[in-house]
């Protein structure tokens, strides 16, 4: 070879072999989500990250996002991601107790933490390490993805005066709260999202769990059921990110962190749109139906649900080591968690209330 | 030139053309916070940031966080940023009131919004729109960059029973909040964050406030004043990111992007770890020193504030169309956000409270 093809293949060789960034080809990811495209707030963290990672590395890593309309597993998401078809997943970590009961503990229980005081145990408490050891087994990692804050207790077609009136109600409540209403004689059954509205209207049903004003507008329940009961069943409901671990180790550090920094910022801000859409919803529906009643289930009600959660999750524990430490863990830090929320944003609200009066 | 010089040449041109990483060299900003940086959880944003951009980055956008020991400038951070010294910084917009009467809103205002709600007003609201509109003229950009939830009301040595036990009394007490009491006949004075010890222990002051069990454990106050007070004047103070406007729009769009999202992340987070600070603190209090007495205060001193609170912001609104604006804004938000914070967050609370009995 002459001097400079010499040098051409020097020069080309120290290029290439100093800039990644130009061997690199564009990595694209898939991500299956439980929710339609359209649910928003609960679909609007992936569809966020998506956009966010893409915009951070200039383009070169994409993920498409594909909602239940287009995959038709909504249940499917932790198998999907843990076979790698999909390298990521949006879903609810409580769908997967069939799998693990543990499972329940990162979405929320019934009287349970709220929602800053669950973000408090799972980044400054033992959370996030429970979650990680919970999940090793199925190959994936699990990361907070959105919460509801505290769910509505549902929509009623008759008013709960007493135990008695809960007896053969039949009602859609799915998860712990379900089996917590069966053990106080309900007849729960579960209904396709699509059938809810005519079954509560044509008393197939008579009453209902969704999620809050922010998404039960757009169901129509008010329109039918005149009594809204204040939760107690999902304090906190956290979504959840699922990664394959795999394709996560195979990943440029650079792009796991913008994936661990946008799912930080996307959960936090669904929080956000979720409550800025219930404040808007619930003053339109007041405005628009009156006669809508807010009821709190009357506390003998109330003091037996509660008696029932202990039962189920006591139970649970006695069976389970791994479901009595995380559950040990919630109660102890729920503990320190509680005295400080009763003197900070509780006692302040409390406050500010009585001066209306 | 022979052909494979001229082949060296064309190929060197095409290579470099093509690859601005390379062209690229490392972009390194300065960011200027009023706290020094061992004041966690305050501090914790901005160097949280910086790590999450250089690893984001590559190492290729590097952030050196200067705490106050450095720069010795605590409240000098928005003009050192605006004259361009820094490109960014980290603080609280209510120290800018001096400049502008309206920069409180974007920090947290006597009897307002608690954090759930201001979050949901910034980024599902008019929020981000009045933010950017007001600090325009500063030729800066400003973002939330943390929350603290509600503040305690303060540590006393003496319990206040009546309006007449505020008259004279001698409280460090900065801001809004320390107008409200000197409407009320207290005697407000400011003192250095290291002198409030020997102040209050001495009877130089006779009370102060500082910001919740998290951050005044360090401080040592409860081993001197029996009396904490519950909060009423800061119920969800903000940080603050504040960026150059020039800096900024010379970035590279996926570096402006990174910073939106690790700004959002560190905000969230911070909340997250000053309430985990906060419950861990509050429960060591309470076992060390078992007579601490959590008070709030008597209904006719909570309602002559609250009267004094609608007066000066009513008072700065009748002279200043901003200041009305930005009002109006965060009163009708607020309506409807305490409406639904009402029947879920608090509710919840109320109820497990009771049961509790």
């Amino acid at each position: 070879m002459k001097l400079a093809s010499k040098l051409l293949v020097a020069v080309l060789l120290v290029v290439f072999t100093a800039m990644p960034a130009l061997a690199e080809k564009t990595i694209k990811w898939k991500l299956a989500m439980t929710w339609p495209s359209t649910l928003t707030p609960l679909a609007s963290p992936p569809i966020k990250l998506a956009e966010m990672v893409e915009k951070m590395s200039g383009g070169k890593f994409l993920i498409k996002v594909e909602g239940k309309e287009k995959h038709k597993a909504a249940l499917g998401i932790l198998d999907m991601v843990k076979g790698g078809q999909y390298q990521m997943g949006h879903s609810a970590s409580y769908y997967w107790k069939g799998k693990d009961m543990s499972m329940v503990f990162f979405t929320t229980v019934p009287f349970g933490m709220n929602a800053e005081e669950q973000y408090a145990w799972f980044y400054y408490d033992e959370g996030m390490k429970l979650m990680e050891k919970a999940y090793d087994k199925f190959k994936v990692l699990s990361f907070p993805g959105g919460n509801t804050g505290v769910q509505m207790g549902g929509w009623f077609r008759k008013e709960i005066k007493s135990l008695d009136d809960l007896k053969g109600l039949k009602m859609r409540i799915p998860g712990l709260a379900g089996e917590v209403f069966a053990k106080l004689g309900v007849n729960v059954t579960n209904i396709p999202a699509g059938e809810l509205y005519t079954s509560l209207d044509r008393g197939t049903i008579d009453a209902l769990e969704w999620v809050g004003p922010g998404m039960d507008i757009k169901m129509g329940f008010h329109k039918i059921a005149p009594y809204y009961y204040t939760g107690w069943h999902e304090p906190a409901s956290e979504m959840q990110f699922l990664i394959n671990k795999r394709a996560y180790a195979k990943l440029p550090p650079e792009y796991q962190e913008m994936l661990q920094v946008a799912m930080k910022a996307t959960a936090a801000d669904m929080f956000s749109e979720n409550f800025g859409a219930s404040a808007n919803a619930w003053a339109k529906m007041k405005t628009e139906y009156p006669n809508i009643k807010v009821k709190t289930f009357p506390t003998p009600v109330l003091k037996a649900m509660k008696k029932a959660t202990d039962e189920l999750l006591n139970g649970y524990a006695a069976k389970d080591p791994q479901f009595k430490t995380i559950l040990d863990s919630q109660r102890a830090f729920m503990k320190k968690a509680r005295a400080w929320t009763l003197i900070s944003e509780y006692n302040y609200i409390k406050t500010s209330e009585e001066l209306e009066k």
